[in-house]
């Protein structure tokens, strides 16, 4: 007998992290009896008085938002990081703690509170990316870790239907970016070469795998994807740091964001919920050759609207599991239509 | 200003994984408006005829359950693992594959398709725990891991209400246990010593992470718990292994599990959702006495029965956070009736 991959359980392992995620293909023929979501496609209004992040409104601890056009930014009224918290440390080893300093802070993406990402256009998706940049270059002056991320819908625990994300900074490097750093430093020494530009290099000569791409970025599933249709946002040149694009690059991003986010939504014709986010090189003032700027997507859905993967039981005891190949889900990605659904 | 880590941002590190987790206490105080999960709360009959666990019906392949009394094993007719997989690696540095061998069975933990494990008489669970063990026994004889696990709630992706869990089994070690190993080699080394003896020492004469415990067992909400009422149990004897346990260790060991999950179900009055495993040495000949044989809770629930914790966004993309600490979660539980509440 011989391996076939959309057959056979097996393991394939991720170079960014050093975890492997288990592979079972064959059980995406189980029904499904467990948990529904709720699908919400009550239409919004442009304009809701009780959201807290639309234009003119109140918020909780009673600031007014100005009448902003294009983005918005705003100190997160429950920051899980703040600036002034005391110094304190414990090397015991079983009991270790360290005290962290730093900013949360929430960015609107956009005035219009019924629309999404792959929604909007991509000048105004641009005006995102600007404002990502612009808060990753204002906080790195302060800290080493610039966190920005987005997670849309409520089965992610967003708790607010207005286009927005967050930025979160910090001086110790998070758990999963310790992990990253270990493993990119490691490939360049030993390789002598960065390992997402030769991980990027591979995935457009093989394509399997890949589901748009413009001239400056692609997106695939990556080999070891463990989310149904995670995927991996790449550049097609080096750079180490979202501070470092250009306007060029910035409109460019904008396109593939716009690109991969449609696709989404029109996988399953819903507003697509995931958790996105950026990882590029620290800022503690060396160079990181080893670094490669880069965007995932962590989505939930599994077989439409409202059936999603719970993460749960072995995989919170021993491994991720995923019940489709990395290859299958780049194919229906990729299938999926290039015009919102809204839209047509 | 001193460091008060019910009011400060700080990371605790947890020794098993290598992983930080943040802990935000400030963060309990905002206000939720998002997802709230539906709570099951009808009443669900003994025996139910659509049910593919109760006694005596028919399963989705067509095998018929047996009139069982206690507890009843059965191949997962969706196994996520086979024994019969071709072997098959490749070692490509960024694309490391290779197939692996298994079996995935189920537990049914009682022919009352109406009660959970704290609802069950302490002799019942303890047949629960010598089911347990038997299957580890068995199947240890072919493979090196076995994976002991419960799901419980639909919330947590459980697709049955009926009492039951899995057993997972397979020649490598996944990903957790691998960091476990490591981690518990290391401090074995330099210590002399074995982590979790050392730990449920220290823990037991501290008292304040403390939530239940008898003669044999302990049970704490960790130093490093990521969930907000997540918990370890933990021997107050040596032993690696399941298979070690004797029959007094196997009582005792659930009159702990009734403790443990009955404080659960009081915390919020539900039926208290969670995924939970066992965690051993693995069985390749070695005597691994840097192993402790322990279980984890990991359960959902925040702030209520229907308010769950996400791990989505900054978690996903950066480091588990909570917004409670571990003294905080200990004691709540510690203060939870000992009594069922549907039994009083
Ligand atoms: O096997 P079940 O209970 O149908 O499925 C559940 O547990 C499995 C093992 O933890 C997970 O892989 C699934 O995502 C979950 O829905
Ligand atoms: O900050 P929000 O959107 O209220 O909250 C959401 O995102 C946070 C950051 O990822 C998470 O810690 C919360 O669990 C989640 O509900």
């Amino acid at each position: 007998m011989e391996f076939d991959p959309t057959e056979h359980p097996h393991r394939r392992y991720n170079p960014l992290t050093n975890e492997w995620v288990l592979v079972s293909p064959h059980r995406a023929k189980r029904p499904w009896q467990g948990q529904v979501e709720k699908l919400d496609e009550t239409v919004k209004p442009s304009y809701d008085e009780n959201c807290f992040l639309c234009s003119g409104n109140t918020r909780i601890n009673g600031e007014v938002n100005p009448a902003y056009t294009d983005t918005f930014v705003f100190t997160n009224d429950f920051a899980a990081l703040k600036q002034d918290t005391p110094e304190f440390t414990q090397d015991d080893p079983l009991f270790r703690v360290a005290t962290e300093q730093g900013e949360s802070r929430v960015i609107c993406f956009s005035p219009d509170h019924s629309k999404t990402l792959p929604q909007l256009s991509v000048d105004a998706i641009t005006k995102v990316v600007q404002t990502w940049q612009q808060q990753t270059h204002e906080l790195s002056q302060q800290y080493t870790w610039v966190q920005v991320f987005e997670n849309k819908g409520a089965v992610m625990g967003c708790s607010n239907p207005h286009p927005h994300g967050q930025v979160w900074a910090q001086n110790q490097l998070p758990t999963l970016i310790q992990k990253k750093q270990t493993a990119l430093t490691e490939y360049y020494q030993t390789q002598q070469s960065t390992l997402l530009e030769d991980y990027a290099a591979r995935e457009l000569d093989n394509q399997q795998r890949v589901v748009v791409s413009n001239d400056d970025w692609l997106v695939v599933v990556p080999y070891w994807a463990a989310w149904p249709f995670e995927t991996l946002l790449l550049p097609r040149f080096s750079i180490q740091r979202m501070t470092d694009l250009t306007a060029e690059q910035q409109e460019s991003l904008a396109d593939i964001l716009q690109q991969i986010t449609i696709r989404y939504d029109n996988l399953f014709n819903c507003s697509f919920p995931y958790s996105m986010g950026w990882h590029g090189a620290p800022f503690d003032g060396e160079a990181h050759p080893e670094w490669t700027l880069h965007a995932s997507f962590f989505p939930p859905l599994l077989r439409s609207a409202t059936v999603r993967k719970f993460m749960v039981g072995y995989e919170m005891m021993a491994e991720a599991q995923r019940d489709l190949t990395a290859e299958q889900a780049a194919h229906r990605l990729r299938d999926a239509a290039s015009v919102h659904y809204k839209s047509v």
